[in-house]
């Protein structure tokens, strides 16, 4: 709860990955907005999540935070980032999403733009700050109080915003590590489908990744 | 040595990666044949290596083995694929090759295909036997005797073929891992361009992935 902590405004938050990171903000003492489609449902998993949570609607959220962390399917991409543009302007974004295209979502279907981050970047206009970031984390260990297994991929063109999210991912107990520029997010969105496909090959619910041969606090 | 091992052809063998996946394979036991565009280069890099391995031209090579893996630089991807198509029908064939574009090697850049992967199997023709691995491995550290911390993500569109080339990992000392269609093989070039912007950022030499959640005998 200290106050020198930033405001963190989860959009879509309460889907599985964003419920799962705010609970875990939360936790870790920052003030978290819930922002949703509904506000009532927002309301109500803040009110599950405590610790002063509040929740309202995704542009109420995005306007009152400091960051902002966007958890929205990729088929609703466009459509919220359009709704929360007029309400960022100068901060941080953190993108996750990924560019899972059902029924296939084993299957690696970069858009276009090359990542759903490049294409976050051009609907919210050069300039924005945008990184992306929290890929390849299975949301429902989030959830949990364990130890989790899975390094997270910082993508972003301003170093200074990349080490933020790489303090964002220390405070919720995951290693955050500068990956470089932001077109380089395909790397960590496609990865996901790879994960979904493991988890399905292997008879596991939460494949992750390590980036080993780096020393850097939390584990090889 | 053993005589029902395959013959593994290893074209561009005298590059990095190639002499050091011809090494180990080697010294596994698989007869081992080394092609380049110098027979006389590729002679002398299986002289080094020992265990019989047997240098000669790429396409020599190619008609020689019995698993044909192609380790070159993306640039040089189309002609050398062009050069030992004859040789390779109904073959076994396992591209290395990632799409790194210098001077930026760190920056993500797919080729318009998604992958070199779809991009071999487009100059080799559909229904050729195209998988590809081998992507994230620190060459240098093939060469050494040490345990490798890096799995090998094996794509292909068929899993028997995938299986194959899991076991080849497995032989030199790499744990493979079935992680979908050829198509899926995007991440695991991707990647590779992460990890050498890691390596740069942390200042390591030999940054490599692991997928956590999953056992099957090699580490978690």
């Amino acid at each position: 709860m200290s106050a020198d902590k930033p405001r963190i405004g989860i959009i879509g938050g309460t889907g599985a990955l964003g419920s799962g990171l705010a609970r875990r903000f939360a936790a870790a003492g920052y003030p978290v907005v819930i922002g949703s489609r509904s506000s009532e449902k927002a309301a109500e998993v803040a009110a599950v999540i405590g610790h002063a949570a509040e929740g309202m609607s995704n542009a109420a959220a995005a306007a009152a935070a400091d960051i902002v962390l966007v958890t929205v399917p990729f088929s609703s991409q466009a459509e919220i980032l359009s709704e929360i543009k007029p309400h960022v302007s100068g901060k941080l974004v953190v993108d996750t999403t990924v560019p899972l295209m059902p029924p296939k979502v084993a299957r690696v279907q970069l858009p276009p733009e090359g990542s759903a981050a490049m294409a976050a970047l051009k609907l919210l206009g050069e300039g924005t700050r945008v990184v992306s970031a929290f890929h390849n984390v299975a949301a429902h260990k989030l959830h949990k109080h364990d130890t989790i297994h899975c390094d997270v991929l910082v993508f972003g063109d301003a170093a200074a915003d990349r080490e933020v999210v790489v303090g964002l991912a220390s405070a919720v107990g995951l290693r955050g590590l500068h990956a470089g520029p932001l077109a380089n997010s395909a790397a960590a969105e496609a990865l996901t489908s790879i994960l979904i496909g493991i988890n399905r090959s292997y008879k596991v619910d939460g494949a992750g990744i390590r980036i080993t041969g780096i020393e850097t606090g939390c584990g090889s």
